[in-house]
């Protein structure tokens, strides 16, 4: 059986409820969530065998967090206990035209102070075949980015696939160093790239260039060149997603292996229940794609739009669907009737 | 005044709120529902005189059933205390490309156990004119559906109207024996028959003809065989539901008199509140078209669809609507304004 | 910098959650709000020293309501105590093709009973230069009216601009007297003024004329007339609203100087939170626009369109957006992605 | 079967929860109730044909009052419709040495306004045989107290038990008529009373003499006082309460027909989870006792205390126990073990 | 490290909040819980590693509870699923003076149909050291009874030390064996029993003896008579509860071991924030205490009591406290001071 | 009239509700506190003019800190925005043997990196008589304490009277520093000091002496060597805490001048609804006392008991009482009863 290890920062999510601002809330919904966690629940819901590696402080905030990693069927035996406090976002849901706000809190936290050697990779990767991380890590702090790059290159020295969602957030990288500086040699050892095609150039300091995603012919040739500065990558996929409103998106996907590119169908997602890990619900199911039936990219592509498109109608993080509910959407006709 | 008497199983409905999935859910809303008790609160609701007959068990939640009928104005006088339990069924509501789920748990149930000779059907139907009683009551237990059969047979004999909404649910009917051994001779004594054609002639044990609903032409010669079929049977009914997605439907309705075909406008539900009997609000809705203005047909049927419709924007299993609001909405322009 | 005025009755709002029918409500949301209240705090939000007039009840529901102008940052130190009750209205909101529905029971309020020479207004406007009263508060009893005649006089004697919103409410105006004999003297000293055309009409004492928004030749004409009635009248604008459902609004406006016809774009609302003070909320762009950038009429239309339409995402009565959310409404591409 | 008519108000309570203060509240639970409603209730748990006559407004508020009524198998179907508007009234409810705080918004309410001559007491009475009414009704308008001395009389003239709850509030009794003016002639014809001694002499406008409970040599002197100024009396309770906190109330009760004083135990209520109502439940029991068991007094003063006690566990207006429940604590140990 | 399975049913806890009545809620709060599963948690919060064998229905519902034992850190890899249903229990907390109440809903649950040979019990017991049962499982089913003798022996021939909660429940006993008639045989392999003596006497089928637990000279006698029909018996502890009322328990315990008599301190638990599930804690702390400090039989007892006593301040079924917050209750003053 | 300042933390308390553990939270209720905002807050409810003095970050959440300064009618305007982020405490409430549980979140907060130099306090002192701070703010870090060196030394030198709590937190106090090596001088300028004596001694670097609160006659001794120490101090008073379990606390005081001892009668605070703060509205009553009838020591220190016992019943950190209310627990009988 396929194991997957992802690795990365869960945080306290503090949202209200109803689509209440702020300063209407009598309290918040907690939940816990983060990119690569909620790419590990996605993996556990498709029955892969995921662990989720991060660091949480040693209190019962902290004791939440692993307590939710262990609902959610993650394994959590090596997550690292120390650090100041748990990271927190506060969420507040938009609907129609206004957008859904988020306001980080998460400096400071026990994953941002996790330095190069706290973790013994050698002993979490045995039995593993998969590694997933994302670029919110190396975001956070330098030392961060160090253990990061640590745990990259471990994984790349005993053969396991290495995926990494691209995750740019510019409220994040304030630490003194730019994506430029850093992403480079951590995609050098990657495999797998979820992530548009401007946002990987600026990550590599290449100038962007703007390409059309319908354009099936010229696309290839711009893909290529991220083939070319990543001398691992075997899979890039990007997301395509078109804003009607803050509670109607359009949901598409694009797949390249470097033979062909695979489209998806677009897909509506309306009313948007909760729009937050719709990108993490697209990364595990493309991760479970690829594990589970590698010859079928297009397979691949469909099935992550739908899980994609899916996270829309689901609140939290991370996207608490079946395979059988994913594969019901790509296989039937959406009619989403009453099952009874 | 006409009085009409409905007779089936009441159910506590335990719904998760806000979309959530039954895991995340810290509680459920618990209401009490079911088929022929919608149909009943409905009429209660149009000013007519409605008693409810079922089985509970003599305990605090059997004791919250018969509450709930109080509150909502129908008479419950009859009801019979025994049996193990009170039926449940846990909801999820979906939303966009999910679909809603059912979970039954209503094996077992007080209503499952009644049997023949438990009900003084003579004693009830004293001042009664209409009888109604639905095909969920003959698939739960083989027990139930003989005591349907002696009621259907005291109805006819004692010259009440007799209606019945096919409802067909492929997870009931687990007691060994089939529609078609069953329905039959219900169907045989009854009046007004709501349900789509193909699931009649299921019931009846005919071979399914996938009829247009939209060839006025062809239309009567199919519904003509169940006419046929029926001796008693003066009026069928069908609700059309066209599902965009788990938030958007779209209701029509047709009704057939064996003389002509009276086809309602297709009406938007979006969002969708809560669909879960909407299909009981077309029911009831009829039942009061055909008590209050039997000759005007078209009037029925769009009034049953209007009544439908909005039974979408009403959280929890029955329609809570007035008169008024139902015949506002067929005569107004559907802008759905303020009032004030 | 400019000090605005406000002038009316706040009130309780008892609200179901949910779309809840009141008969499903285990509770009701308590908020507080009213027409010229929801105008002070969209004021408040955009920067404006905003005050609000008005008379609460003394005792602890009062002070709520007290409370919540202070949270809000309107200026309540002129609130007058006093009076048996404070006015109340229920709430359910509706959804799809179920209207909202409203009842009041705000007879026999503080501010109903409110009378001429309570308030001192000279003091009051010591530093103001805007004054904004409704069509509500005429309504609400003859001493009301005779109060608000009384600080519509005081403005103008003191040079203020005075604002009204027109906001005819069928279902008030029970003390005796109709509009027509009212608002005229009222409308006389006032400088800007918001509603349709036939309302003003109407108010005026004249026959409606059912103009046609679209036809920008005949629209000046009809305003026209209003000014020549109203000699001190500078402004006249009016929103349209086209009401698809309870749950999507299309929201466009206009803005007349005598000179030209300003007309904003068409915006969609949709799904609709609450649409309860969304007129206010365009109200309040309003006078901001005029006071902010007097010259742009142009952008105070677009300004107050889009304020209007971000009303509908957020509920309660007052319009909980800052400027520069309105600003990238106007100035974006409506696409409301998640700010993060 | 005995059946017993209540006379009187009934209001929309709105309390907060958790015992918030009222600014901190951002809702309010929503419950109907009401002194006679509650007895009604009382009446109708223990197995009493209860029926309860009111006016309401002929609103959806007002139905809300007549669904509870329904849920409680309280009848209902003489309420009158009627008048502006259900009287509230807010309640915070207290914890330790802060005291519950009612603020009451019941002026100008449909039963306010009730006139003599709207109710036909005649078709009502017919098949009673008691008739309850208590001193709020007469405290709250004039037209009230004329209403209510027109049930009295014609309860009196058909023979029927007549009890009343002397009820004296103090921020009631504003119309201008003392209690002293109204109540004698009411209680000429009531054959039950319940209120202390000096509430009593106070209402008959007689000194008052500060009577020592537990001296049951003195205490017949002064009962027999009331008893010679109300011709028709046969039985006087009072209520004995020992606050020791908003949080623990000791309850004890008195009864006296004139042969001899009943004392009944004193009962622990801690914590008390909402006292509202609980003379009420007394009240209920009483009648319920004197109707069951008229001849055994020491008994029907127990069960008094006892239900008057329990109602401190209940939330809300009155008193969801039934005939075993008060039963159970007369009988057994007070251990108040789970029943499992 | 020891590792401890436990055996047994977990069921869906449904109750209302705020000691409302069953009428009263608008839901109820959903949590899981059952004896053994209680004891399973108890252990692994005190870092014992636990494992819950039981059925569950394989839908959705069944899968919350496998979550909820996830969360909680129980092993439930050997859970089985199948059957029909989830079992319920319904409960109303009680206050004061009115005792809490269950409804139970648990018949024809998926395991009161599990069968003897469907559990791979050497499987399971590979690294095991302690197997605890309780007497619910034999209670609920014939066939259940026989798994559960299939377990016990299982375990014994494998030398595990058998634990037992007497749990006796007189709802339960329904499908037509008494206790006594099942018991002994179970109990015969059994090495620790929790109960008082009179209902082991009763599952023994022994006449019972009302012993005195204050006296510590008699006391042993009675014991010795269980220990002489339990030829495996070495541990046997008692609760003692002293109900004051349904808000103020008072917790006691006794342990014998065939050589001595050891008697807790008695604790009070005041306010009772929830009751249900305190055996279950003291059964968890007493094998906690077992396998941990064996020799120290003082503080075995005097943890039990603690442990159970603390359990009344935790909502839920089962006991959410630390080692560390146990052992600050023995060996602190029990003033409850914040920790800040 | 009287104008005081504050000046400390104000924090986001999330707390779970009806006595849940973290982990079964499915939010938290959001309140705004602090020891010093809190003080604030009492005064002003007794109707002193306060102003409270802070740093909060400049987004939406620090904002809704803000907000609920001007509901509770703080003056907030020269609060200054910058800074990380709002510090947070999690609490979860305790209820008999369990104690409630903070955690703290509230390293790098704004407040934290405030600086001297920051604030202006020659203009925030400009009409004040007062200024109040804690040992809070110079234990979170060595820039905060300096800040607060500043701002006591300001304050002394234009003449207000300084109050401090002393407020000793263990947890806090992690920047290097010692309370020896920051408090003396900072209490040197303070001439009213609340604590208890050891704390005191503690802060100042002294031997702790264990004081008998009992003995009038050995504690004067004690007190004045504190006076010695500290020059300008004219007031010490001491809340005596005695703790009966969490959900029971026994609330005394004592007040010494110098001249005399004054002790209050000791108040049960039983049950407790939230504890959290209760030391701050002794603090707020002891300025309120100190301010309105400085001649009446028995008085101030009654009235700071009463304030501190009445906070244990109301929800949040700051004690929402009037003056009123207050006054009548002093002069009243303490039985709490509904006022009606």
């Amino acid at each position: 059986m396929n194991k997957v290890v992802t690795f990365g920062e869960i945080m306290l999510r503090l949202s209200t409820e109803s689509h209440l601002r702020f300063e209407q809330a009598k309290g918040f919904t907690a939940t816990y969530g983060g990119g690569e966690f909620n790419v590990a629940v996605s993996l556990a819901n498709y029955g892969i065998d995921a662990e989720f590696v991060t660091r949480v402080p040693n209190n019962e905030i902290g004791m939440c967090a692993v307590k939710e990693m262990r609902k959610m069927n993650v394994a959590s035996q090596n997550v690292l206990f120390g650090g100041d406090r748990l990271g927190i976002y506060y969420l507040e849901t938009g609907a129609g035209s206004r957008a859904s706000n988020v306001v980080y809190d998460r400096a400071h936290s026990a994953m941002a102070s996790l330095e190069k050697g706290m973790i013994d990779w050698k002993k979490i990767f045995k039995g593993a075949t998969w590694f997933h991380w994302s670029g919110i890590t190396p975001a956070i702090s330098d030392s961060a980015a160090k253990a990061c790059l640590e745990a990259v290159k471990a994984a790349h020295e005993l053969g396991l696939t290495i995926s990494c969602d691209l995750n740019y957030r510019s409220k994040l990288w304030q630490y003194g160093k730019t994506p430029a500086e850093v992403m480079p040699e951590l995609l050098h050892f990657t495999n797998v790239i979820l992530g548009d095609i401007d946002t990987a150039f600026f990550m590599l300091g290449q100038a962007k260039v703007n390409p059309d995603y319908q354009d099936t012919n010229s696309l290839p040739v711009v893909y290529d060149r991220l083939f070319d500065w990543c001398p691992n990558l075997k899979t890039m996929a990007t997301t395509l997603r078109y804003s009607v409103s803050a509670s109607h998106q359009r949901i598409g996907g694009i797949l390249y292996d470097k033979k062909a590119i695979y489209n998806s169908v677009v897909r509506e997602a309306t009313p948007v229940v909760d729009r937050v890990g719709s990108g993490d619900a697209f990364m595990g199911a493309l991760i479970y794609g690829l594990i589970s039936q590698p010859n079928n990219k297009q397979r691949i592509v469909d099935f992550s739009v739908a899980a994609c498109s899916l996270k829309h109608s689901i609140a939290g993080d991370y996207n608490l669907v079946t395979l059988k509910e994913v594969e019901n959407m790509i296989d039937g006709d959406g009619s989403a009737l009453v099952s009874r």
